[in-house]
Parts: C-alpha cells; sequence; structure tokens
C-alpha cells in the first residue's frame, strides 16, 4: 500500500466528527454526524458507517485505509464495547458492541477507547509523549480524564477501564460531592468545572473580599471567566488557580509514585490557564514528591491542537492494528 | 536444553539467600551468604559470585542453568543497579551495577529488581496471578511494597521505580511520619510496624480501656502481640486491625481507579492476620470504590511460602530472559 491512511472518529457529547489522517498526523478531510439524534446503536452505526463510507469513497481513498479508531466517552478497549455513557441516548443503559457493528458495516478493522487514552495514543503518535514509554496525559476539560501508558503500552486494565484518576480522591474530609456519588474527587477540583466551583465557594467563603468575579451575576461563573480576572490580575482568581493548582500538583505526586512517569502531559481548556495553574501545581508537586522521584517527571502543556487532537488520538489507534 | 534451571537469589537486609529453582516452582538446593559483611560492592559480588557457582558446579547444574534473577532492595530493573539502600553497608551511598558485576563473575545472564516486584513475577509465575494480566501485590512486611503488572508487564516506569505504593497518602492531615521525611504514607499505617504504632496510639488515647496489650511493658509491641490478642478476642486488638484494614482498603480503592486490576494479592506477614484485617479493608474497599469497578477486583491471600516466596520470585526474573 502506498500511501496509507487512518480514519480517526470522535464521538463527543454532541457531534461525531470523522478525519482521515496520514502517517504525519495531518488531517486531510473530515465529515461529522450528531452523535444523539439516534435511539438505538443500529441507527447510529448505521449513520456513522455510511459517513465513512462516503468520506472514503468520494474522496478516492478506497484501499489506502488501513482502519478505523474511535475515541468514545465509556469507551473499552478490551471488549470495542460502549457502555452506561450517560449522555448517549442509544448508550446510556445498554452495551453497545460499537467496533464490532463499525467493522461490519465498513469491511474496515475498528478499535475504540476512551477519550483520555486516545488523547495518550495521540500524543505518543503525535505530539508531546513522541518517543516516550511512560506517560500520563491528563485530560482537564469538564471533568478530569486521563490516559497512562507505561513501558509504551497503554494500561486499560482488566476490564478495559483503567485509569480514571479523576475519581482519585486528594480530599478525604468534607470533599466535594461528585458525580459519581462519591466526595472529594480530583476531578470536582482540578477540572473546568471544578474551577468554576472554587470561585463559587470563594466569593461566598469571602464576602468582604473584592474581586471582578463578583459583578458576573447574569449568569454562571465559567472558569474561562476565572483566567480571564486573573489575566487583569485579579487576586481572588489567581488564588483560584493556585487552590486548583496545588490540589492537582498533590495528586499528581501520587500519581508519579504509581508508575514514574517521564512526563504528564495536561489537556485541554485549563491547561492553558499556563502558570496561573502551572506554578502552583509545580511547586505542590516538588513539595509532596517521594524523593527518589524528585526532579525526574516533566510537566508538560500539549501542544496538539485541541479541535484536532481527539480525531488524531483515535486514529493513532487505527495504526496500532 | 533438557533440564532448564534458574537461579533465585533474595537479597534481604542480613543474609541473601540463593536457591536454584525448576520450571514448576520447586527450590531444589539452596545456599546463602551475609548481604552486609562486605565493605564494597566487589567484595560481595566476589562471594555471591562463588556462592552462585559453587552451587552450580557441586550439583553438577553445569549448562542447565538459564540465568540468574535477583530480588534486590532498592534494586532498578531498567538499569540493574541498586543505590541507596540504606541497610546495606556497601550500597548505602553508591550506584551498584550488580547485575552486571554478578554476569561477570558467573557468566551467566542477569536481572534484578526489587523484592515487591520479584514476589509479582513469583505470583505469576508460580502463585495466585498465574494466568493474570493485571494485578498488584502489596507486600505488608516492615514496610509496604507493591508490585504492579498491568497488561501482563511488570510497571517499572522510566527510571526503574514505579510503583512505591507504601509511600501514598491516604492520611492529608495530621498522617504520622514516614522513614521518607513526609507524613501520612500508607505504610506508617499498613505494615507490621504500622499496626505497632497504632498499637501503641490506641494505648495513648484510651488509658481507661482494658487490654491485654498493656500488659507488654518490658519490650515493644509487635504486630504480632496484636494478632494474639486479637485471637484471644480482646477488643482493642481487633480494633487496631480494623483501623488498619479500612486505611488499607480506601488506598486499594485509588489504586484500582489507576490499574483496574482482576486480583490484589496480598503477601507477607500481616496478610495472615486474615479476617481481622480482610473483613474491615474489604468492606471499607468496597464503599470507597468508583462503581465501574466495584465487585470486579478481588482480594487474595497470597498462597506462596513466606520463606521461598522470594527466591521463587527472583527466579520468576530469570525465566523471563
Amino acid at each position: 500500500m502506498d500511501k496509507p491512511y487512518a480514519i480517526g472518529v470522535d464521538m463527543g457529547g454532541t457531534n461525531t466528527v470523522i478525519g482521515l489522517v496520514d502517517r504525519r498526523g495531518d488531517i486531510l478531510i473530515r465529515s461529522s454526524i450528531s452523535t444523539v439524534d439516534y435511539n438505538t446503536g443500529e441507527s447510529y452505526v448505521e449513520a456513522l458507517g455510511n459517513a465513512i463510507n462516503d468520506l472514503i469513497t468520494q474522496n478516492n481513498f478506497t484501499g489506502d485505509v488501513i482502519g478505523i479508531g474511535m475515541g468514545v466517552p465509556n469507551g473499552n478497549m478490551n471488549d470495542g464495547t460502549v457502555e452506561k455513557a450517560a449522555n448517549i441516548p442509544w448508550a446510556k443503559t445498554v452495551v453497545v458492541p460499537l467496533a464490532a457493528m463499525i467493522s461490519e458495516k465498513t469491511g474496515l478493522p475498528c478499535k475504540l477507547t476512551n477519550d483520555a487514552n486516545a488523547a495518550a495514543l495521540g500524543e505518543m503518535a503525535y505530539g508531546a509523549a513522541k518517543g516516550l514509554k511512560d506517560f500520563i496525559v491528563i485530560t482537564l476539560g469538564t471533568g478530569l480524564g486521563s490516559g497512562i501508558v507505561a513501558g509504551g503500552q497503554l494500561i486499560v486494565g482488566h476490564d478495559g477501564f483503567a485509569g480514571e484518576l479523576g475519581h482519585i480522591r486528594p480530599v478525604r474530609y468534607n470533599g466535594r460531592l461528585c458525580g459519581c456519588g462519591r466526595t472529594g474527587c480530583l476531578e470536582t477540583y482540578a477540572s473546568a468545572t471544578g474551577v468554576a466551583r472554587t470561585a463559587r465557594e470563594f466569593l461566598e467563603i469571602y464576602p468582604e473580599r473584592e474581586t471582578v468575579l463578583r459583578d458576573i451575576t447574569t449568569r454562571p461563573i465559567t472558569s474561562k471567566d476565572v483566567f480571564e480576572a486573573a489575566k487583569a490580575e485579579d487576586k481572588m482568581a489567581i488564588e483560584i488557580f493556585e487552590f486548583t493548582g496545588r490540589i492537582l500538583g498533590e495528586a499528581l505526586a501520587d500519581f508519579i509514585t504509581f508508575s514514574s512517569p517521564k512526563a504528564i502531559i495536561l489537556f485541554g481548556g485549563l491547561a492553558h490557564a499556563g502558570n496561573f495553574l502551572l506554578e502552583p501545581l509545580k511547586k505542590t508537586m516538588a513539595k509532596n514528591i517521594l524523593s527518589i522521584y524528585e526532579g525526574k517527571t516533566e510537566i508538560i502543556v500539549s501542544q496538539l491542537n485541541d479541535a484536532e487532537a481527539a480525531i488524531l488520538g483515535a486514529s493513532a489507534l487505527a495504526w496500532e492494528q
């Protein structure tokens, strides 16, 4: 095969984006379908399979595509299934063997994994983790996701669900209530939602303190508001990132104790808060780390374009087959 | 080669035990030397190499031995070195390339890893983890060690030092001071030393409570004392194990979130405390676990003979080469 290509599918909570990717990580063509406008896995697969087939045949790539990789919420790499995906109507209560169904529909091999694992594969194939065998990708979005690579291999666990580091609990007492039903989970602090929550808490705890965040009254405060305020040197906003960075830094020190990664790559919106987050994070991590790991693990902000990384990561899975 | 054998070397803090092991995990012959009666790595290697060579030649196994595996405190599998081993005079302050030196002396390939990783390989080759690709071994001795296997592969990290789970910190506030200089580390609670420490604390906190442990006045209380008292239905002793099991169970719930193992195998003296430890451990683990992992991970007490397991684990490393 002269020019092999892979299909990367990023199944988001609203839309599913499909990209045709070459070995260098360039996305040549894209298309998309809705994720949620289907009542059954069958009808979703019918639509996605058609979209993939169209993308290949209309662009004369037939025969050049080696396979399909998908990043899927709650995707299970071992089984190729999606299960208990709360936000996806056709996969909310059932286990859908998505990879096998797509493979049958398109005639191409198909593998899937969850979004954060796909991000880790993307970093390894095209990003900051090129050449690394031991690293962790932390995705800081609405929640906190993670993809752990050790010895060059994605850690998926016996059931395909390893690496839910957003649900490690750094705050053991009076921790925040998490969507998982427990308290103190990392993602209730270190995520876009967590930062907004911290802002609301700070405003309430310190009613006397001045901050531009107090002027936002007609809509809920977002992490972006906090970032903008921090850039404008708002003291409370800066402290909100310090608080977030400290909790994340403490947790990362524990993660290093587990798999001793060469790098931890931060990915997603919140990672762009830059030194507002990174400085307290690195400082707390250094203070909390076991001495044998001191100064060995680099904290890197992903350089992959957010819009492209999910497709690239998914496509990386296709190259693996 | 008709009958391949491996040499397993368990380098303890006092003695180094050498065993010749067959594929089934039977230790055919043993010998031992002191670990600490040497001032330099060279003199230790000279003695150990001679002991290995003697064991092989005197028993006519020349040509049948495929290699040497060693379990070594602070052993680095990536580099084959032992470094900063606090209790070993000739490796306290220097990095000793032990595997290469032994290999040169004996003419046999030699690999080494730390004690807990060796235990994990031993469980995989001969014990409860036979056939498992994802499991964690927790060694409960003076401290708490761990060997993590994921996807059939020992997690060693970029620097060879992954898996120091004794230094994960489940107790964030007012945690006990650990030998590592930090506070709240798991091994200050969940280890033989930790149990003795809990006993001392309980006696002090509850001066009015009756317990046979209060009668031990001429020497320090040990975890064995607490176990004996628990068997005799001493209420405080039982509560000491409950306290220990709760902290360990909480920590294990977090470990599962990381690598989603099929089993966690408890090894070493404290593991024999049986249900005094296991019941509160399992109960707390179940209460703290993220729902997707619920009921999936088995807690197993190692069935390997403590005296043999270290040699078997080390020998398992030799089969791997």
